[in-house]
Order: structure tokens, then C-alpha cells, then sequence
């Protein structure tokens, strides 16, 4: 094996999260590259490479990375978009990551935006539907993307004995840190009750089960070891960050108990920073998890090996991922309320974790930061890829 | 810097290009990928990493490579997509290349797939026009992909003296070349006189200086130095693969005699393989470059430095880019006549130049190999990205 480059994040910009129809894709890209210029004092000529992490269909831009390019004045840099479902994000910034790790760079951006209310919500039903396995289901069955998950919560369900309540508590907790986030697109806290009595969207998942349709950019800057140190005194690292992929055609799942995608991808991201994947809650101080839907956050709870199978929904349950309890997960509000503009959603999870470790987040969802590392969790499709990237204060 | 792993070519497949309503995307993905596993004597479980390069746009697949990953049983790699418009092919050789080269794997493939007559020609025209710069040009000029190539044409000829006669022979040439690949989409020889008198789409272009709407699909497997060892007795090295970006803007262009971003990519990519930049012929055997139009390919000419500037179309008059000429170019046709589907184009140039290298194209168009040694050219947009790609049959 190559002997890699470290590589840290010196600089972070996200956008509001919302139903942008303030701006075009180039100026929503542009409120998280100023942002994230500024954060680590660089200008656009001071980026060598860009990753754009955008799924791109509902827009009526052909090659928005182009438009981005030309707009943000980031035209001397290499550039590419980089697409993988929901998990565009967590792509993108492990082609950045690469670029840099590789020597071929010194500094590079990794980049996520996507603009869906471009289109309605019958179309956007039909666009997300597609994304699950379209040769059988959805050709067969048309199932919404809703539907895949449901199977999940019924499954899950049946098998645990986990409730409708247990579920909707990862929406309150996620509503709850939401409100104390000026950039989420919902940033208002809901009760049980407004969780449980919102309409079925596919039974079990209900309107509060749901994460957002929404738009929103948010930009890493990624530099090699050398060059960071010239930029910050408080780099945040990337230890590790792993891609998988699985099938996307449920019939050939071996369950709908667990999405294995997210097991390989953790497995290898484990490894490579040298957890015990028996326990790598022990390392970490803090998480943000894909929670496109309640149940995801429950099975990412399992998947990830913070608890043993079929305990996820006692975490949730016992409110042991706020902060204080066993490991704090989504204080940005998660999909679910902070918004899922979907190539953004990956980067804007290790903005906020780097905020998070660097402690300078709002103080209501500021967790406390004692072991110095934070997890990413990022999937695409119903698990046909999965993402988990691995950030830390120290380099290993 | 760090050393990176040496990176060969061991195994290329391409599909027969052309209007494919008679195949699906996954479908037209596994021409090309069955015949690369084949031609490597690999499995699907042997390639661990998948960049797939694909505009996308005109499918009805919002996420295809889900798809294809599925329908061809690559479900344990790690996958995602990347998109560079036109330039798309070599930005997933890169991001694949990469991949190897970092040690992240030791065998990945690089997938490139288009279906572009999934939508008619009016659609295509708006999607290809949308390329261009889309704040100025785009909006209050409405040009056509077309339009901004022969603002390229009206200028050279203007300055040098070259006449539409000039441009008709590298059209002449690229479909007599195609006549012999059995995979082009026009597989037909031309005269003078048909090129000549085909009908004006954007003046002094004409129908026969434009590529064409292809349906199509390329795939390369490349290894690291140690595996590529065992699989092939003829492993093809990529000495240098570079990107470069530019302002889509062209009134913020220097000139319209010149693609500044193919300099950028070409100076970088001489300067990692150790060429001498004043003289690159010198190195090389064969040549495929992005012949969107007839006037890209005399750009090319000069910009890749196979000539000092101006000097571009007396290659195409004086027949130098033939066989037994200067050196020869674009023996598989060209996007002029083999066929230009967008994400596939970038990774069939390298299909062609690994088979040409390795002596096993057809004999009409097979270029004697002496110096080992080929260059892929290739053009995102009207130069908003570009990559310059060098193969060799020597590890430097």
C-alpha cells in the first residue's frame, strides 16, 4: 500500500436549506463557496480542484458544474460533478479527498448542490420513486421512494416490537436541534403528538417520518498537511471515508432488517482508522446519520454498530441520542428538518461535524467534544451505495 | 509528491455506436463491460471500483448507474458517476485511474454510456445549446451547439486563410476510417463533393462537419502494476491523464482561435509524461481528439501543439493526420463518424488507442506502432472542461 497524504478540512460554507426560489443554482452554490473562501481565508484561484456533488435532474441546467464554475470565478481549477443518488455528497468528497491524499493537489473543494423544487411534488414522487430497483418494482409495483422505506418500518416492526411512537420520537428529536439551526428549512420544533397524528404518507411512515424536499449548497475545502497548517490552527482531519454499493432490487435482500451497504461501507471506514467495529461508539463523540425517514435513523443506529440488531429503536425510545445520552446523532436536524437538498446532504454533514468539533455551533446543539471524532453516514438509493466518512481533531 | 502506482490498461470493450432503440442503458452498458471482463479474462467480482461517465440527461434513468451495477452484476464495487459534459468519459478514466493509482484498489473500471436519441432532434438541439454559456449567450442569443463551433470556423478562416474546403477534408478522412470500424455509427466513406454540398447548419458549418447523436457505451479495466502483470502479457500504461477547466464565457475569451483549457490540460499532461511540449509528434504513433466539428479537429491540431498555430488546416489539406502522414488521427472515425454519445466518447478514444497500441485493430486503419506511444483528446462543453490523456506501452 501507497503511504497516502493527511488530509484536513480548512474551511466550511453551507447554505440556508429551503424552498430557494430566491435563487439560481450558481448563486445557491455560491452561498456556500463564499462561506467556505472565507472560513479558511482562500480565494478562488487558491483552489486547484472541485468536486460537485449534484444528482442534477430537477434541474433545467444540463452541466450546472459549468455554470457554478463560471459564476464562483473557480475557473482555473480541474473540476468534475459527481453523482451517486442521495450519497452525491460523500462522492464528491471522496474524489476531493483523493485528489488531495494523491499528491495531485494541494487544495481542493468539495462542493454540494441541488435545487428539487425546480419541480412539483407529483414529479419529484416519480423521480425518487425511480430510484429504487426500476426493472421489477418500480415498473411492476410503481412503490413512491416512501414505500421502500415502509417495508422497512414494518419489518423492523414486527421483528422488534418497535412502534410508530418509537419513530416518531427520531422526528422530534431531530425537529428539536432543527429549531436552534438557522439554516435548516424547518427549523421548528414538533411534539409527539403533531409527529403521530400527521397523516400516513405509506403506513407505517407518516408525514413527520419524512425528510424534506429541499434546496441547499454547502462546500468543503479539503488541503494536504503542509498546507493546512499554514491556513488553520484547529484542522479537522479525514480519517477515513469508505464507499460500498449493494443491490437496489429488494427481492434479492437477504432482509429488510438492515441495509448492507452501510455495513461494508462502516466495516472498511473501521479499519482504516482503527476501531474496534464492535464498539466504535466508544470513539466517537457525536454523528450525523442519513435519516431520509425515521426508520433509516433507526436502522442506521444498528448498522453502524452503535447497538446490537433489533436495539436501534430503544435508543430512540430512551432518548439516548440527544446529547448527553450515548452518542448525540443529527444536532443539525438531520434530513428530517434541516433538509435533504440531496448533493448537498453529504457535504453538509461534515460541515456541520466540522463545526461540531471545532465546538462552534450553536450552544443548544453543541455536543460536548471530549474524544475529538465525529461519523458521517450517507446513503444513496435504498442502500445502493452507502457513504461513511470518519472525521477527527487529531490526524490519527 | 507522492509516488503513485504505475496504472495499465488490461482489458477494453465498446459497443456497436449508433441509434440504439434496440437495447436499454444497463443493456448497452454490458456490451461494453462483458466484452472488457472478457478481454481482461476477469469477473464482476474482481473489479472493486466502477466510475461511470454519463451526462445523463437525455434518459428517463435519474440515477442509471444503480441500474447498471444491477443489470451487470457489479454490485460489489464501489460505484459512482461522473459528469463533465462532453468530457465525461475521461473525467470517470481519471476519477478510476485514481482509484488504482492511490492504492485505494488494485483493478477498476472505467464505464462511459450515453443514450442520446432517447429524446428527438429539436430536444437535443436545446440540451446541447444549454452547454454553451447559458447567463449571456444561451438566454439573449438562443445559439445552438453548432452556432458557437462556427464562431470558432468564421474566425480561423477569417485569420488564416483556411476555406471550407479544408474543414470537408477531416470530415473525408474521419468517415473513411469509419468505414472500416464496424462499431462506428457511420460506417461510410464520403467525397469532397457530399461534405461540401450538404446542407449549411450554422454557417460555414455543414451537416458533414458535425458529429453526430449517438447512442453508445466504452469500458476500460485498469490494474495496478503487480496484478496487471498476471492478467496480460500487453498491459497499456497511462502515463498521464490531465483536466483543465476555462470560462464558458466567450466573450471573456482571448481569442476564438484557440481552446485555452486544452493547452492547460495538454502542458500538464507532457509535463507528467516528460515530453518535450514544443514537439509532442515526436513522441507519439496515433492521436484521437474531439471532432465535435470539423474546425475542433484543426484546433486540436495546434492546441495539443501537433503544429505551431495557424498552421492547423494545411494537416487537413495536405492530408498529414492519414496514415503514413505527420500523425495519424482519429483512425476510429472520429465523433464525426464513429459517433459521439457524450459520456461514452472520452473512454472509447482510449478503447481505440489501447487496441491500436497493441496492434489488433483493423488493418485499413491500424497506424504502424514504433514509438509506442498515443494521445486522447478530449472536450467538455465549447472547452469549459477538457483532459489530455497519454498511453504508452512503456511504463515511462
Amino acid at each position: 500500500m501507497i503511504a497516502l497524504r493527511n488530509v484536513a478540512i480548512v474551511g466550511v460554507g453551507h447554505s440556508r436549506f429551503g424552498k430557494r426560489v430566491d435563487v439560481s443554482i450558481p448563486e445557491l452554490a455560491w452561498e456556500a463557496i463564499k462561506e467556505a473562501l472565507k472560513d479558511a481565508n482562500l480565494s478562488q484561484e487558491d483552489i486547484k480542484f472541485v468536486s460537485l456533488g449534484s444528482f442534477g435532474i430537477w434541474s433545467s441546467e444540463s452541466s450546472p458544474g459549468a455554470l457554478i464554475l463560471e459564476y464562483s470565478g473557480l475557473t482555473s481549477a480541474e473540476f468534475l460533478r459527481v453523482e451517486a443518488a442521495c450519497a452525491s455528497g460523500s462522492a464528491a468528497l471522496k474524489v476531493a479527498y483523493n485528489a488531495v491524499a494523491s499528491g495531485a493537489v494541494d487544495i481542493a473543494m468539495a462542493l454540494g448542490v441541488e435545487k428539487m423544487n425546480e419541480v412539483g411534488t407529483a414529479e419529484n414522487l416519480e423521480i425518487l420513486g425511480r430510484i429504487g430497483n426500476y426493472f421489477w418494482e418500480f415498473q411492476n409495483f410503481g412503490p413512491t421512494f416512501v414505500g421502500y422505506y415502509a417495508l422497512y418500518a414494518t419489518a423492523y416492526m414486527n421483528k422488534y416490537g418497535a412502534t410508530e411512537e418509537d419513530l416518531a420520537k427520531i422526528a422530534v428529536k431531530n425537529h428539536y436541534y432543527a429549531s436552534f439551526n438557522p439554516k435548516a428549512h424547518i427549523p421548528k420544533k414538533i411534539t409527539l403528538e403533531d409527529a403521530l397524528g400527521s397523516p400516513y404518507i405509506s403506513w407505517p411512515l407518516k408525514l413527520y417520518d419524512c425528510s424534506l424536499i429541499s434546496d441547499g449548497s454547502a462546500a468543503v475545502i479539503l488541503a494536504s498537511e503542509e498546507i493546512a497548517k499554514k491556513i488553520t490552527d484547529s484542522p479537522v482531519w479525514v480519517r477515513a471515508i469508505s464507499g460500498a454499493t449493494a443491490t437496489a432490487n429488494h427481492s434479492k435482500r437477504e432482509d429488510f432488517l438492515s441495509i448492507p451497504s452501510v455495513r461494508i461501507a462502516a466495516e472498511r471506514a473501521y479499519k482504516i482508522a482503527g476501531f474496534d467495529a464492535e464498539n466504535p461508539v466508544k470513539y466517537l463523540d457525536v454523528a450525523e446519520v442519513h435519516d431520509c425517514f425515521t426508520i433509516a435513523e433507526i436502522l442506521a443506529y444498528e448498522d453502524l454498530g452503535f447497538v446490537k440488531k433489533g436495539k436501534g429503536y430503544k435508543l430512540a425510545r430512551e432518548e439516548q441520542t440527544y446529547i448527553g445520552g450515548l452518542i448525540p446523532v443529527n444536532l443539525s436536524g438531520g434530513l428530517k428538518a434541516k433538509g435533504h437538498p440531496i448533493g448537498a446532504t453529504g457535504i453538509s454533514m461534515v460541515v456541520e461535524l466540522t463545526k461540531q468539533l471545532q465546538q462552534r455551533v450553536e450552544k443548544q446543539r453543541q455536543a460536548p467534544i471530549e474524544k475529538g471524532v465525529a461519523l458521517a453516514h450517507n446513503v444513496g438509493g435504498t442502500g445502493h451505495y452507502a457513504f461513511v466518512t470518519i472525521l477527527s481533531l487529531s490526524k490519527s
